[in-house]
Parts: structure tokens; sequence; C-alpha cells
């Protein structure tokens, strides 16, 4: 599919050390975070690893001239397969784009080039007291683009929003080599379309993120940490409700459910309040000591008026590190339970995350298959984990069934696919039930206006 | 243009006084709030106003069919000309549209449709408790619909954000009459390209929008007013830039030079500290007196550090109300000195705003016309109002000499050329300068995408 000749061409781009075609380099390629089997079928022709906006308008104008599929890649830490390449082509990675390119504290905004890692991006703010909030949970390896280009959330994105909410303007490049810069430093721009929403979230089939300004805010200078215990996961989710209500906004607020809690106990050898069915760990940060112990008295008000078992303040660090040990622990806790953990990504109006939580006890039920249920609850962003066996033929069906009534109850209470995660590929059987025909076609239409030769990341969302 | 027929069938759409053809019903559609002339060939063929988003898809059925241009209405409030038909057809009004379809307290969001007047939702909401906070200065007339075409800002912008920041959803009705549902309730949401934010702020050009779907917040339940006076427009910018860097954000923060002040005084017959040469007017909201109380002082010592000639804290909501009614009877007091105030609206990146002042300072100078400065200093958003006389020809050369400078002089320090009023008909000539070949071939080739007869808005944005 690529010829010598091409491939000739793009080394003289990227130099010959950056475009790699060997079998082990094509296998390294084809795969990424979800759990999309591997398949031959998936290996890139070629994998191109440019190091500037230029080397990727270079590549992108022959990919276009000789419409080679090109798939764009970060940190492939994407949990829905977005990039991995399904028609060949070119894996184009641009983990080698690490350069921050200013820091700009006037304005509070950062400039990176698309391979950052979000870790040094928020480290290097830090460093000056200014501070980047979207944290997706891979964000000690995802890179900047890959962030841009999946929409990516977080804890906190309860109080600070998610990677859109901080994008002020893009450099992309275009399907035929194009670079495109849009957006700027002025806070309020309605100069023509919002193009820089566009592209965010896109998942690579728009354009490729080569660069990203990012607004920054001042770091909080006290953060702080509580965990609630309910008798219910209902009085879990009313407390952040009546929380938010109140204009009482904490920086992260994440639910685990009765599943969740046992089996982080079970991993870390712990013991469990046998009457717990719910805990809520939340973050709260603020100027002073004094901001942050009146706002946790607040929410102790709330959850106490809604029923809480227990009410606990870190009292330090130490302790903050242990309460959160077993929120990030999860993942790892529940996978432990199960060959495999098919870990999803809900979003549902904040109110009906208690609604969409009974449903998928009912699926987990039916369908015979443990299902953890944890996540965002300040936002309504649920991640539900089934535990099962991908391996086991006979498991199969009923893996299926159950994935497909979770997203059937997510767009039911008036929700969506995905939160955070994307379409990629493992959404894509139900993004017409989730979007409309009228909605299909409208991003068709957008598509193939951005990318008339269906070139970039084809196959993904649709 | 549109035949007897297809009038016949508009009129059996929407019911025949809801479809006006009158030189006096033409002519009345033929203009908006902008400087843009009065002209004949700007008179719409026929005003139709619908009463549902079902007669909106069956209008612009008919006129996609027919090829008619249709130009969106909604109170004609906007500043570049955006509602002004250019090339006849029809003028489709959505002012019949006010019904609030739904507030959802527990999820603390509102669906509206197209004509329902900002400042009636605001109302709506806030006797529930509920905050809408996109403020723009014609926010007693001016309409969701067009807040959304228009991605309208607003005083409240520098803490709270624009328009765009609270739509989570929206209906349009697309060229071809196909009405597309994007966004819903879900906070969390990367389901599929971000289509509501492509929408908002698209000037009618991409689609008719009946309905949005917009989030609000708690509402502060205190509010206060502080006033600055300073020796140089520097010191309040600077003043505006340390509060934001050390986290303390008031809910709005306006900024007017001398010249303005001077004006205001002339108006009210109010006297001027002669050594005044800028003021800042705040709004800060918090939950307590206590909270206000603190922000004021934090306020105070920064204003003072930065060499405020006086600082006054309003003391009664009438006192409030007089500090307001300085900046708020701005644009009457300005407009009082000459035959005409051309306001402008420039956004530049916050640490910018003193240097693009003093080159609006130049331009007066060079051109021989006042320009008084005012505008939101927290976001850089700035209106400087020219004053001059348009229908004085010994002037015209001038005036768009001193329009051009300004706009240069916003890209020339990384702003852009409007904040919040839109590009329309009357920032046309500066757009390919903005936003570059790449950025205006991307645009047209999303505007073909959506509307590929080009009968939306046609004429507008580039």
């Amino acid at each position: 599919m690529i010829t010598d000749k091409i491939k000739h061409q793009i080394r003289s781009i990227v130099g010959p050390e950056n475009a790699l075609d060997s079998d082990l380099d094509r296998f390294g390629y084809s795969y990424d975070s979800s759990y999309v089997p591997l398949r031959p079928e998936n290996r890139p022709d070629l994998v191109v690893r440019p190091l500037t906006a230029r080397e990727v308008s270079s590549v992108m104008a022959l990919a276009s001239e000789h419409e080679i599929p090109v798939t764009p890649r970060g940190a492939a830490s994407g949990r829905t397969g977005g990039s991995i390449p399904l028609r060949g082509g070119i894996s184009l990675c641009l983990d080698r784009m690490t350069r921050i390119v200013e820091l700009d504290e006037g304005n509070m905004m950062v400039t990176a080039e698309a391979g950052v890692r979000t870790i040094d991006l928020y480290n290097h703010c830090a460093a000056k007291g200014l501070f980047f909030p979207p944290d997706p949970a891979s964000w000690k390896f995802s890179t900047i683009g890959g962030n841009v280009a999946e929409n990516a959330g977080g804890m906190r994105a309860v109080k600070y929003g998610v990677t859109s909410n901080y994008v002020m303007g893009l450099e992309v490049v275009l399907a035929d080599g194009t670079i495109l810069k849009t957006g700027g430093k002025a806070l309020k721009n309605v100069t023509g379309y919002d193009l820089k929403s566009l592209f965010t979230g896109s998942e690579g089939t728009l354009g490729i993120i080569t660069q990203a300004l990012l607004r920054l805010i001042p770091m909080p200078k006290k953060r702080g940490t509580l965990q609630v215990m309910f008798g219910s996961l209902e009085e879990g989710c009313a407390t952040v409700h009546r929380m938010l209500q109140a204009a009482i906004v904490p920086a992260a607020a994440e639910i685990m459910d009765r599943f969740s809690l046992e089996a982080v106990a079970k991993y870390r050898g712990t013991s469990l309040d046998p009457t717990a069915q719910a805990c809520l760990i939340m973050e709260i940060d603020g100027e002073s000591d004094e901001a942050l112990a009146s706002q946790a008295r607040q929410i102790q008000a709330v959850a106490e008026g809604c029923g809480a078992l227990a009410f606990r303040v870190a009292q330090s660090q130490q302790e903050s590190d242990e309460l959160w040990a077993a929120r990030r622990g999860l993942s790892s806790a529940v996978a432990s339970l199960a060959p495999t953990r098919l870990g999803e990504d809900i979003s549902v109006p904040r109110d009906a995350f208690p609604e969409v939580v009974r449903r998928i006890r009912v699926i987990s039920e039916k369908y015979g298959l443990p299902i953890a249920v944890y996540g965002h609850a300040g936002d309504g962003n649920i991640h539900p984990s089934i535990l099962c066996d991908l391996g086991n033929p006979e498991q199969e069906k009923r893996i299926h069934g159950a994935v497909d009534e979770i997203f059937a109850a997510a767009l039911a209470v008036g929700g969506t696919l995905s939160g955070e995660h994307g379409i990629g590929i493992t959404k894509q059987p139900y993004i017409t039930q989730a979007l409309g025909d009228a909605g299909i076609k409208t991003l068709i239409a957008v598509k193939k206006a951005l990318d008339p030769k269906g070139i970039l990341n084809p196959g993904k969302i649709w």
C-alpha cells in the first residue's frame, strides 16, 4: 500500500530512524489501552514519528496525494481504540513533539506540543503556581494531543471542567497538509466558527493536533480530603446533589458502591464496615485552612442530613494519600477478581445517577456477571466495570448483552455513551442510537468537508 | 424571487398573519442595532414568524427546494448586522417562540425556545434560586436564540464565562429542514463532534437555532459593588491582573478611561476628581456578608498596592445602583457628545489591555477623532467608541482609517476582531487578516458541508 518510493520520501522528511516498518514495530503500534483484541490486520504499514508541525504537514500532503490512511497516536492510553490503525497506512505517532513552547504567566496560559505528557505539563505550570486541572486517570503518561483529541476528563471535572474548558487555541494539520492555527489568547473570541471546539474531541478524524494553547488558573493554596460512608448509594448521590445545589463544589467527588468497596478491602487487606453500602471520597480546595475547614463543616452537615454513617477529614498528607489510595487502586482491585475487567464509561444527567445504577444492578443479575459501579458522582460520569472472561466463548453473548443494555440504560435516562473515553471503535455500534440519523448525517457532512478523501483515522466513531 | 405560490405555501405553514410582505413590514425587518446604513436592497421579500421547530423545518424545506435565502432574526439587537437580509428572501423571525419549555431544578438546567428574552429567562430561573449568568448589554430585549447564535458575552464573563459556557444542547433546524438535536443533560459528553459549540456563535449561517438547553448555577446569595479610582489606566489594569492571579475573581470588572469619566460627569451633572484617569467598577458576589467583606478587603489591598486614589464599597443597594449607573449610562453619555458613537468590540490577551489602549490613543490623535475607551478589563474585551459624524462625508475616510487601525492594533497584540458582537457584515473586511487563509478555507468548508446551497444568512462573516 505504501510504496518504497513513498517510504523513501517520508524517511527524507522525518529521518530514516523515525519511519519504522519492521514487523515488531508494526505490531507494537497495532493496539492501545482498550479491549479491542489484537489483530494482525490492525498493524500499520509504516510508523512515522515527526518532530515538527512542518514535518506532519509534509507527511499529510504525501498521504493525501496517495490516499494513505493516517491514524494519529499519542501515548495510546485511550480506552476505545482511537489510535488503532484499522486500514493499515501510517501510524502517526506524535511522541517526539514534547516541547512546552511557552508558559505565559501574565495571561496564565501555556502552549505545548501534542506529545507533552499531562503530568509534565502539570508540573511545569505548578512550579510557577499555575494549575492545569484536567486529570484523566492516565495523566502520568497520556499526552496533551491525545487529551485534546479525546476531550479527556478526570476526577476534577466536577469543579474545573474537562480538557475542552481549557483549550484556547490549537495548531492542527489538516488532511491535505495545511497548517491551521485557530483560537488565541483573547479570552472572549467570536471571530468565525469555534473550530477549536470542533477539533477537540474529534478523535483524530478531522485533523492532526500538533500544538495546544491552554488556559491555566491559579493553583489552589490548600487541599483537603474527606471520606464519607453511607448505608446506601442513593444517600451518597443525594449528598453530592445537595452540596452542588448549595454552591458547595468539591474539587473531586468520587463514589464507590459496596462491590467496589469489598474489592478494595480484599485487595488491600483492610476491614470494611458491614453496613457500608457506598463511599464518597472528596477533594476540597481553597485559599486557606479556614476556608477548607468551613467547607468541610458544610459538607459534613449536608452528608449527615442525608444519613451518612461516618465522616472523616484527613488530618495529614499521609492520611489523605491513604484515603485516595482506595479510589486510585480501585481498577486494579476490581481487575484482580476476574480474568477481564471491562471498564465502561457512561455519562448521565446528574440526578439520574441512582436510577442508572439501579438499572445496572438489574443487568448484572440478568446476565450473571458481577458489575462494580464507581465514578465521578459530581458530574454523572459512571464507570461500570463488568467482571468477566473475554477469553471464554461461553460468556461472549452475555457480555455483549450486558454492555448493550448498559448503553441502552444510559440513553434511556437522558445520558450518553461516553463521558470522557470517546467512541473510537468500541462504542460504534451504539452511536446512531445515541445521536439519531440527523446527528450522524451532520457528523459525516463535517467529516467529508475537512477530510474529503477519508484518510484521517478511518473507521472510527460511526 | 418568492413566487405567490411559495408565499401561499408558507402562509399555510405559519398562518397568513405570520407571513408579512407589506412595504412597511419589509422595511421594518431590513435593519438591526448596528451602524449598517439603511438600504432598500436589504429588505426581505417576506417576513416569516414561525411558532414551532416543525414550522421552521417546513419553511426551511421549501426555502431549500427553491434556493431562497433565509436570514434568521431574534430581537435584532446585534451590533454587526447579523440579522440584516442582504439577499432578500425570507427574514425568519423567531420572536413568537417564547416558551420556557422546562426548568429542571434537580440538574440545574433550563430549556428555552429561541425567542425567549434573556431577562425573562433570568427572572424565571432566579425565582427558583438559579442563576443564568450571561448578561449582554441588550439583555432586557435580546433573545436566547440570538445570544447563542452570536455567543453573547457581557460584564459577568470574567467570572462566569460567556453564552457558550452554558450551552449544553441545541435544537437546530438545518438548511434542508432536518431537525437536529445535539448535546444533552449529561455534563460530560464526548459522543461525536461538539456540534453545539459549532452552532454557537455561527451567526445563523449553519442552521436555525430553535431551542437551547442551558446549564444554570446556584444564585449567589450576596452581591456587592466596589468603585476604585486610579491616576492611570495602567494602574487599573494592573489591579485586575493581580487580583485574578491571586485567585480573587470579581463577578464583573469594568474599566473606564478619563474621557469616558468626563462624558459621564457631564451627562449626569456630577463632579469628577481632576486627578482621576481611570475608574474600575466591580461586582463581587458570594455566599455571605463575611465572604464579601473579606473579598473587598483583599481587593482593596491589591488596588492600593497598585496606587489606587480612592476605594469605595457601596453600603446600600441605592449606592450600588448609583455606582453602576455611571457604567450603564456610559454609552448614552458618550453618544451625547457627537452625532455618531461608533462602538467597536475588540478582544485582546488580558495583559495586552494597556498596550492596545495606548495604540488607540495614538489612532485617536492621528485621525483627529475622540475615542472613549471602556470595557471588560477582566477578560481583555474592549469597546472603543469613536465619536464622529457618519453623515459627514469629510469624516468618512478618517473614520474608516481609525476603525482599520483599531482592528490592526487588536490583531498586532495577539487579539481578535470581536469578543462578543460577532463578525456579521461590519467586520468582514478584516476576517482574512484575523484568521488567515487556512482559517477561512476551513470555515467555508464547514459552511458548504452544512449549507451546500448557501441559503442560510448569505453574505455574512467572510
